[in-house]
C-alpha cells in the first residue's frame, strides 16, 4: 500500500506544477547555462532534464553556453600563455581556435549528446551557423582585446525553425566576424549572447544560471534575497551598491533583455539541483525575479 | 529552507514523471469516464486534472462518459415508469429524449465547462455532431430494445480536427441512427462507444474508469490483482470463471478495442484520486493493463 | 414535354439566385433560428435545407437558436414554479440546469441531427465550448434575475475552425460564467448572443428569424412594411413609436451587431416557408433590412 | 402577393437542387464545350452561366472546346484550300498555325473573357501550356493527316492547380508534339481531349455537349431516346447499328473515359439551354448516360 | 588535356556568375520580349533559354509580349485595310478581333511551346485570363481610337500563383475592357503593360528589349551609352533631346515602373545574343539602367 | 567591344550549364569533402564556391567531412601519443575528445563560417545533433580499436529540415553511441558516413572528393582513367587487381550508396579547383562514375 501513498503524492506533486505547465506553455524561455550547473556531474545531470521536461510540456527552450573553465584547460594543455588587457583575457587568433573549438565541439556537443541520450532532441549550434550571431569587434574603452566580439545583429530564422521543429537549440557564445571583424570569429560573452538572443525572440524569460543566489540586499545574509524587483529598481541597486562587482554585468544582462521585449530576468542559483524547475513549476521561485512590466 | 527541500522533491517528481510524458506525448489516449469518479466531487475535480495534466504534456486524451444515476434521476423527477427488458431498461421515444437531454445537456456541458474553468480548453460533442457515432438499433436475442442502438460507424474526422486544435474533445454516448433507427437518436453503452473511438482512431490505449480494483484472480482478495494480462488469455479467464459477471463487459470492450489496432487497454479504479495520473506517470501501474501485443 | 419545360424552369430559377451566390459566396452569415419556424415541423425542415443551401453555395453559415417553449415545457412537466421579476423569469440554479439541459441537450442536438440527417454537416455547440461565449450577471435596474447573464466575451477561434472544415456551428445560448458568476453556467438572450457572435465574427449579416413581418410603419398594415433602413434612422423610428414593445428589443441586437462590424442586419418573418432562401437569393428581400453604410 | 410566390416557388427550385449540388460538390466534371450551344450567342450565354453555376457550389469544372467552324471561316478569309483524306482535311503546318491562333486565341480567350464577365473565374489554357497535352503523329489508316495528333500524355498539375485557386480551366483542343511530332504543335480531336482530361483527373464525369438528343434506339423517333446505359452494351448497340455514323466516335470518346476512371459519361443535347443545369440538378437527367459501374 | 582546361574556363564562368545569382534569386524580373529578338530565329532561341536559365536559378520571372508585325501580316493577309488616327492604328472590331488571335494564339503560344520544348514550364496567358489586365478606352488628345486601351487595374493574383507553381507566365498584351469597354477585348501596349505588371509585383526590375543600344548621349555615337542613370535626371534629359522621338515612350514606362515601386528599369539592346544573361549575370550591365533609389 | 564579346562568351558558359542545371535541380548531392581540397586555401574556396552555386540552382547539396590531418596536429600539439592497432589508430576516450572538439568545433565551424561568409546559408551539424548518426562499436577483425564505430542508424530528419529551408547541412562524421558505446561519442569514417547518410536520403549522387584521378585501369597510365563502369564490374576489378590499396574502401563506400538505393558515385579529383562544378554542369565528367541502373 506505501507505493500507492507515494504514487497519489506523486500525482499530487504533477497537479500542483499543472497550473504553471498551463502558464508557460507556448512561451519561449532562453536559459543561459553556466558555473556550477555545468561542472558538476550531478547537477549537469539535472539541468538536463529539466530542459527536456520543459520542452516536453511545450516550452520552447534555448539554451545557451559559454565554457570559460574548459577553454583555460585546454590553453593550459596547449602550453599557450594568456595575455591579460584590464584583466581581461586577449584573444588572439591561436586563442580564438581554441575558444571556438572547444565552445562548439566540445562543450556544445557534450550537451547535445546528453539531451540526445536522455530522449531529448536538441540541435547544437553556434552563433556562425546560418548567421546566428554577427558581431564586430568590442571596443572595450579604447583598449584592444583581440578577437572578443559584440553582437550586432540576431538571425533569429535558425533558432525559430529549431524550435519549430520541437528540438532544443543548444548556441555556443561565438560570432561570425562582421564589420572590422570579417574574416573572423569572435569570443563573445554568453550572458550577453542569451540576453540579445532573448531580446530577439521576444522571449518571455530570460534565466541566468549562476553560483550565487541572486541579489542579496546584504550580501552577508542569504535571507536578504530580494525575490523581485521591477526593472527600474535596478539604477538604484547599483548606486546604493547592492548590486556590485559580478552582479554587474549579470543586472546589465537582464535589463538588456527586459529593454528589447523580454517580460522576466531570472538571475538564479544554479547550485541548487532542478533549479529551473523549482522556478518555473512551483509555487515561489528561486533566485531574484526581475520584471519589465513595474516600469511605467 | 524547509520549502525548498518540499520543492526540490516536487522538481524530482516532476523528473520521476519524465520519462512516460516522454513515452505518451503525440499518442491518442481515450477515457472512458464513468462511476465514482463523476459523481463524488472531489474525484470529479481530481480527474479534471489529470486529463488537462494529459492534454498540457502533448497526450491527445478523448473523453467518452455516459450517465446512467443522472438519467435515473431526471426519468424520476419527470414521473417516467421504465420498462425493463432481460433486466434492460427499455428505451422508448420518451426515454431517448430523457437520456439526450441529460448526456447531452447536463453531463457533458458539466464536464467541458469543468475543464474550461480549470484553465483546459475543451468541447462537448455527442455521436450526433458531425455524424461522430451512427448506429442501428441493437439486436439483443431477438428482443426489441426499443431505440438502444449499436454503433456501426465512427467518424473520426470531428475527433481529429478538435484534437489537432489542442482541444479536448468531450463525448456523450448517443448516436445517430441510421439503416433500421433513421430519424432516432439512440442510446449506446458508453464503455463500448469508448471502444469503437478508440480503435476508430488507432489510440494508443483505452482507459476504462470502473469502481474495482481490476481484474481479481480472487474476488475476495485485494491482493491478487492481475497487474498484466496478454489478450489471448483473456478467454480461459472467462472459462476459469475469473473474469465473470460485470467484468465481462468491460472485457469484451477491451478486446474490441485491442483487435481494432489500440496497444492497450486498462481497467482501472476511478475511487483512487488521480488514478489516470498514477497509470499514466508513475513506475507502477494501477489496475488491470491488457496488451494486445503478447497475442501471437 | 412538360418535364422539359419545367426543368428548364428549374434551371432558370438556378440561374436567377447565381449573382446572389456570386455576391455571398465566402462570407459568413449569422441566423438567430427561433419561433415558429422552429415549433413548426414544416418549416423546420425548411429552415434546414435552407442553412444547408447556404453552406453548400459555400456562405459560412453559423446558426444560434434559443428555446423557451421547450424550457416552459420541461419546467413544467418537473413542477418547478417559476417566480418573476419585472416580468421576467427569474433563473435559479435549478432552473438554469433545466435550461442548460434543454437548450443544449435536446433543441440543439435536434437541430444538429437534422441537419446530418439531410446530409448536411453540422456540429452542436454552446457557449460553454471552448470557451465561446463567456458572461458575468446581468444587471437589470438593480434587480437580481438569478443566472441571467450578459456576455463579456466571444471567443471565435471555435467558430472559426468550425467553418473552416465546412461545418455548421449550432450555437445555444448559454454561457460559462466568468467574474461575478464563476463556476456558474449562464442564461443569456439568444438574439443578442447571436448579434454579438456576429459582431465578433465580423459577419456580412445578421438575419434575426422572428415570427412578424418586419417592422411596420403602421402595425395595423401590413403594407407599411419598412424594407430598408439605415442604422441612424433607428432611433428616430423608436422616438416616433414605429419601433415599440418586442421590436425594441430586436432593432437593439441589430445595432449591436451593426456598431460591431457587421455590414447588414435582417428582421424577417419566419413563418413563410423558405425565409432564408428567399432573402438572400432572389431580387427582393423580405422582412426589414437594416444597413451600417448609411450611418454617415 | 404575387412576387412573394413567385418567390416562393423559385426558393423551391433551389431546394429542389439541393440533393443534387450536395451529391455533385468537390467532384471533378469536364465538359466537352461544342456544335449550337458555341455558335448561338443565346445558348452561349447559357452554358456560360451554368459553367459558372457549377463551379460556385463547388464543382471543379474543366471546359475543353474544338472549333471547327471557326478555323473554317478563318481558312476561307485567307483564302486557303483544304486539301482531303479519307474525308479529313489534312493539317499542314500553314493549315496548323491557323487551327492554334483560332482555338487559342480567338475561340478560347472569348470563352474565357464571357466567364470574366459574367463573374466567374477562367484561366485559357492549350495544351501547350505547361505540357498539358502531349502527342504523336495521328496514324490512321496509314494515311499521312498532317499535323493531326493523338495525345500520349496529359500533365494534370497545370489544371489540378488551376481547379485548386477557384478558377475554371477552359482548354483548346492543341497539342505539343513530342516524338515523330516534336517541334510542332498538333491538332487534337476535342471530344478525345476531353475524355483523356476526363480520365487523367479520374474525373466524377465526362459531359459531350452535342447537337442530338443523345442515343437514339431509333434515329427517327425522338421518344425512343436511352436515357441510361452500362458501358458494357456500347459494343451490342453499335453491331445492332443503334450507334451508327458520328455518333460512334462519341461513343468511343465515353468508353475512353470510362475505361480510364471516370465514373460516368454523358452524351447530351447542348441545343437546349441551360441543358447542363438540368442534367445535373434536377431529377430526370437529359440525353444519354453511359455509367462504368455496370460494368461487372 | 585541352577539354579540362576549357572546362575550368566554363567553371570559372558560373563562379563568376553567382555573386549575381545570389543577389537576384527570389526576386521577380518582367522583361518586355519584344523587336528583332522576338523575329530573328537564333536570337529568339537564346532568349528562350536566358529565360530559362533565369528561372532555373531561381529568379521568379515574368515575359510580357507584343506583336507588332505578326499582327499586320494577318491583317495584310486577311485584306484587312487599317485606318490611321494621328499616326497610330485605328483598332475596330475586326481589328480587334485580329490582334486577340494573333498575339494570344500564336505569338503567345509560339513563345510557350518553345519553351515547353527547351525543358522549362511556362503557361501562356493575356489580361484576360483570371481579369489580370482589366482597362478602359485610352483617351488620346480627344480622339477615339478604337479599342485600344489602357490598364486600369492589374489583378496579380493569378501571376503569384503561376510565379510560385515555379512555371514562367508568359503574358500577351490584350487587357479585359471594363468601363466604357465592357464587353470588348482591348489592345494594349506592351510596353505599358510590362510596366504596370512589374510596377503591381513590386518587381526588382522591369527590362525592357528593344532594337538600340539604350540612351546615347549623342544618337551618332554609340560610345555616348549612358549606362546608369537616377530616375530624377530622365526629365532633364528630355528637355535636353537626349531622350526623344520613340525614346520618350520606352522611358514613360520606365517611370511608370520605377514610380510603381520597381527598384530597377533597364532598356536593353535585344539585338544581343543572350543580352538578358549579359545584364543579369556579369560584371557590366548592357544598355542603360535607371535606378529609383537615386531620386531623393 | 572586347568586354561585350567576353561577357558573351560567360553568357554562353551559362547557357551551356543549362541542361545540366535543369537535369539537377531539386535533386540530392551528398559531397563527401576531403583531402587536399580541405587544406589548400584557394581548393578551399573554390570548394565553397561550387557548394554554394549548387545550392543556389536548387540542387539540395550535403557537405560531409572529417578531417585526418587537423586531428593529428591538434593530438601532437598536446602530446598525445597514439597506439596503433592493425595500423589503424586506436581511439581512447581522450583521443575521441580531440576528435570530437576538432571535427565538430574547427573544421566544421570554419567550413560553415566560409559558406556563411562567402553568401550561402549553412549549418554545422555531427552526427549527434538530433540524433542524425547512430552508432555502434566497430569490430574490426575482433580487434578493439576503442571509440572508433560504425553507423546503425541515420535520423534524415534533421537533414530534410535544413534542407527544406534552403541552407547546406555540413557534418562532421562523429556519431553518438548506443549499445555497446551508449554514453559515448564515436569516430566514424568519413567516407562511410557520406554513403550512409547518401543512401538513407536516397540521395541522386554521391560525390567523394580525393586526392586521385579516380580509377586507372593501370595506376601508371593517367591516361588509362575508367570514366563510367557499372556497379556490378566492380568486384571484377578489384579481382583483377585495377581496384586495390586505398580505393578499395572508396569503392566499398560507392557499393553501399548504390546498393542503398543512391543513382550514381562518383570518385572525382578534388585536386582540379572547381572539379564540382565541371562533374555537375560541364559536357564531360571527371574522375570515374559507378552507376547502380547498369547492374541488371
Amino acid at each position: 500500500m506505501k507505493e500507492t501513498i507515494s504514487n497519489t503524492v506523486r500525482a499530487e506533486g504533477l497537479i500542483h506544477a499543472l497550473p504553471y505547465i498551463q502558464a508557460h506553455r507556448g512561451k519561449i524561455v532562453v536559459v543561459k547555462y553556466g558555473g556550477n550547473a555545468m561542472i558538476n556531474a550531478d547537477l549537469k545531470a539535472a539541468v538536463i532534464q529539466d530542459v527536456i521536461f520543459m520542452n516536453c510540456v511545450g516550452i520552447k527552450t534555448v539554451l545557451v553556453h559559454g565554457g570559460g573553465p574548459e577553454i583555460e584547460a585546454m590553453l593550459n594543455a596547449l602550453g599557450k600563455e594568456s595575455r591579460f588587457v584590464q584583466g581581461l583575457r586577449y584573444t588572439d587568433e591561436e586563442t580564438m581556435e581554441v575558444v571556438q573549438m572547444v565552445l562548439c565541439g566540445k562543450v556544445n556537443k557534450d550537451i547535445t549528446a546528453l539531451i540526445q541520450r536522455s530522449g531529448g532532441k536538441a540541435l547544437g549550434l553556434s552563433g556562425i551557423d546560418g548567421g546566428l550571431l554577427q558581431g564586430k569587434l568590442l571596443k572595450s574603452g579604447g583598449e584592444d582585446l583581440g578577437l572578443v566580439g559584440e553582437i550586432e545583429t540576431v538571425n533569429t530564422q535558425v533558432l525559430e525553425q529549431v524550435l519549430e521543429s520541437g528540438a532544443i537549440p543548444v548556441v555556443s557564445s561565438v560570432a561570425l566576424g562582421i564589420g572590422d571583424a570579417a574574416g573572423h570569429t569572435l569570443n563573445v560573452n554568453a550572458d550577453t549572447a542569451a540576453a540579445q538572443i532573448a531580446a530577439a525572440l521576444k522571449a518571455e524569460k530570460l534565466v541566468l544560471m549562476t553560483d550565487v543566489q541572486g541579489i542579496l540586499r546584504n550580501v552577508q545574509d542569504p535571507d536578504s534575497l530580494i525575490k523581485q524587483l521591477p526593472r527600474k529598481d535596478l539604477e538604484n541597486l547599483k548606486k546604493d551598491g547592492v548590486v556590485s562587482k559580478g552582479m554587474i554585468p549579470k543586472t546589465e544582462c537582464c535589463s538588456l533583455a527586459l529593454d528589447g521585449g523580454v517580460k522576466k530576468a531570472h538571475i538564479i542559483d544554479g547550485r541548487l539541483p532542478h533549479a529551473l524547475l523549482i522556478e518555473l513549476f512551483t509555487d515561489e521561485g528561486i533566485g531574484t525575479m526581475i520584471e519589465a512590466e513595474k516600469n511605467a
